[in-house]
């Protein structure tokens, strides 16, 4: 080739990149148009959430929800709707909990069972209190001064980070372990200030392991005032003198026969390259799961009924997977991941949206090197969208199976300051939701499959 | 010099360099800190929202407004804190305003005048109305078809805009010019669609004005809700039939002395350089304005505060201005700038935060070239914290007319997306605000502040 001949290549070659960009620019405008002018997202988590609600694994809402689902799927027309059978924990939660800080008064405070708990006796547990910061120094005090009392780990989310998410990992193991940890020191119960940075009257559940190696003992979370009351009247009032009581009447059954839904559009040229992007459609007992995870599972759907809805046919194919309890055992994703093995099916990437319906930020991702590079290639089309920002790590805890597996996990990351107002608490509900925030979420979701779907990794 | 030496001091130049931005990178991580973990201006909006609430220029609540800001800052102890003097208009809305659709029946819509609109007779008016889409189309119609009507105005924010902000204005125009262009053709009253994407029955007033050329006939916003129910019934049913009635007892007093609340930290090195942060106190009425725009407020009294309570010297010096009147007459921006040439002061930059206390995105700025590079040089430091967005053009209403004097002006930007749900109705109240995100706006204007006041521009 002459020099002529190479700069002429060059020029062509730039040319078809740019009007590759160029073209991609119009169907990310286009997908953010639809889903502003048209979307279908907010109307399905409406109903998720209103007229079915709260749908632990194993209940009968967890039931309606999967039918729900996946008739909004077929009447999306995707072109594969199947579920995907699961055995699920089925954990309930029974009657109302009561809780009180026992001085010379019963001071009521607001609190709620962990997930997983075990009950109390019916008459509820009273017992002296004592206030620990960690896991540590619980074994720092030992048998002699834990033993016989109830644990009430007050250690608070850092406010400090600027992303929520992070103070939330930092107090967590407070409520996933705390009660193995005192039961080993023979503690006979366990009180969990609330995850949240916000100071107000919410108690916030949520799972908690048991160690099998130790006694079961119950465990619940305080709301984050009734903890702040606890600890004064602790460091007030000479702490022997202060019991706790609480009573509930959880308990797990039987586990329940459950599914994910799961939904695809088969790729044009390379149909066995598959991308997922999924929430999960588990969601607690006491709020109407909207936030967690009705957001994430109807942005998942939208995501696919945008591309549909343009006409595009990406590449590969793209499968929306709503994974069945995530919140208390992870089955549906363990299965997934299990099944895809077992199949040989080749995931390039799986996305999911666990972190609210909030204005969209970003993404998070697993990917190293020239995967990353490819990522970030991609930022100024996502730039006019305010989600130019791909950090890592990332992924999500249902797609963590698939990440064991080397397959790229990304996690949509929405602004995080709202979320830990809502988890888990019976105020995440649909009022909490912006409809174009959520629509913005379902666009960038959208987005980002349609460039994998085009590009691979 | 050698070329060793050459080397050796351009090493030290870059060390130097390096060192001033890892110290900056501590000094806005401790601002952030103290915000997150010691701030006020939740508290201070509380008090401004809930004890003093919507307070319109001239109303005993601005007045109650401005001694407690000046309060604040005095208790902060800023260097110098005074009230600047400035006539404004005051304008009332009087007793609840009514309106109807009238067809056979009378369909109650939700209504509220506009502001600085006339009252309509004792009686209210009640006339045919007519739906157009732009001001052009008044014009287009013309006197034949406007003449003796009611003019509905009612072309929606177009949702496809990802920022709000541009969504609403191209709406705006109807709300502040539709009153006299349809007056110009002999229209009796104006009916506005509420200047929001969110459907709801939420009116939202606003500032209108008046052409003196033509008659002053009353205007009112209706309701999104109300707005797509006059336009189906006007499809449905012959248009002639179909009225509308509204009723509104609003009027313009006489002009009121009131103030801009300023209060200053002197610069170290350069005092005579101003860099001004600031946000408007008046708000509408019908809510308790706590994000128009008392959450600008407090956030500008925040930023001196934090600065002030790390003990940070800045070199120039910062200024707090609490500007009276944005809403209904920018009296207060207007003084302030004609003061400021009076007294020839060296103003370098000013900072308004007028767009909610939600969850900072970054600024807009009218700078250009080394001064946009400058502004640019220091996004690693703002990256962190999710602000590094520095977009042209910006400002805001109340540094309007220090901009004309050449003075760069900046926008701080939160997000958008909830904004335009609030705005200018009886739902901005206190319970919109989330804490950490209006404490972070608080950090990120106190940020770019500190960085102004160290380098300059």
């Amino acid at each position: 080739m002459t020099v002529k001949k190479i700069l002429l290549y060059l020029l062509c070659l730039s040319l078809v990149g740019a009007n590759a960009q160029q073209n991609d620019s119009l169907i990310i405008r286009s997908l953010y148009t639809e889903v502003l002018t048209n979307g279908k997202c907010y109307q399905t988590l409406d109903y998720l959430s209103n007229k079915i609600g709260g749908r632990l694994s194993g209940s009968p809402q967890a039931q309606k929800a999967v039918e729900y689902m996946e008739r909004v799927m077929k009447e999306n027309r995707f072109d594969t709707v199947w579920l995907q059978e699961v055995m699920v924990p089925h954990w309930v939660r029974g009657e109302k909990e009561q809780g009180a800080i026992v001085t010379k008064d019963r001071i009521r405070v607001p609190i709620c069972a962990l997930g997983n708990s075990v009950a109390t006796p019916d008459n509820g547990i009273e017992a002296q209190v004592i206030e620990v910061k960690s896991l540590e120094e619980v074994a720092q005090l030992g048998k002699e001064k834990i033993s016989g009392k109830i644990v009430f780990f007050n250690r608070p989310m850092n406010p400090v980070h600027i992303h929520t998410g992070a103070a939330y990992g930092g107090a967590v193991d407070q409520r996933t372990r705390g009660a193995s940890v005192a039961a080993k020191y023979g503690a006979v119960g366990v009180v969990v200030r609330s995850m949240t940075l916000a100071l107000d009257d919410q108690p916030h559940t949520g799972a908690m392991n048991y160690n099998d190696s130790f006694p079961k003992i119950p465990a619940c979370a305080i709301s984050t005032k009734g903890a702040e009351e606890l600890s004064k009247l602790l460091r007030l009032i000479m702490a022997g003198s202060i019991k706790f009581y609480f009573k509930q009447h959880c308990k797990m059954l039987a586990d329940e026969k459950s599914y994910n839904v799961i939904g695809e559009i088969k790729g044009s040229e390379k149909p066995e390259e598959i991308i997922v992007v999924g929430g999960h459609l588990d969601a607690w007992d006491n709020g109407d799961g909207a936030h967690d995870d009705g957001a994430g599972c109807v942005q998942s759907v939208e995501a696919l009924r945008l591309i549909k809805q343009l006409g595009l046919k990406p590449k590969r194919t793209i499968r929306c997977v709503l994974f069945m309890n995530e919140e208390n055992g992870l089955k549906g994703g363990l299965k997934y991941a299990e099944e895809a093995l077992l199949k040989k099916e080749k995931h390039l990437a799986a996305i999911e949206s666990d972190a609210g319906g909030f204005t969209p930020r970003g993404f998070n991702c697993n990917a190293v090197g020239d995967t990353m590079k490819r990522f970030q290639s991609w930022l100024p089309l996502l730039k006019p969208y305010g989600i130019d920002k791909i950090t890592w790590p990332g992924g999500g805890a249902d797609i963590g199976p698939l990440a064991k597996q080397g397959v790229v996990t990304i996690g949509f990351m929405p602004d995080s300051q709202r979320y830990f107002d809502y988890h888990h608490t019976a105020i995440d509900t649909f009022d909490k939701i912006n409809k174009r925030e959520l629509e913005l979420g379902a666009a960038s979701m959208a987005s980002l499959i349609w460039l994998i779907s085009q590009y691979g990794l």
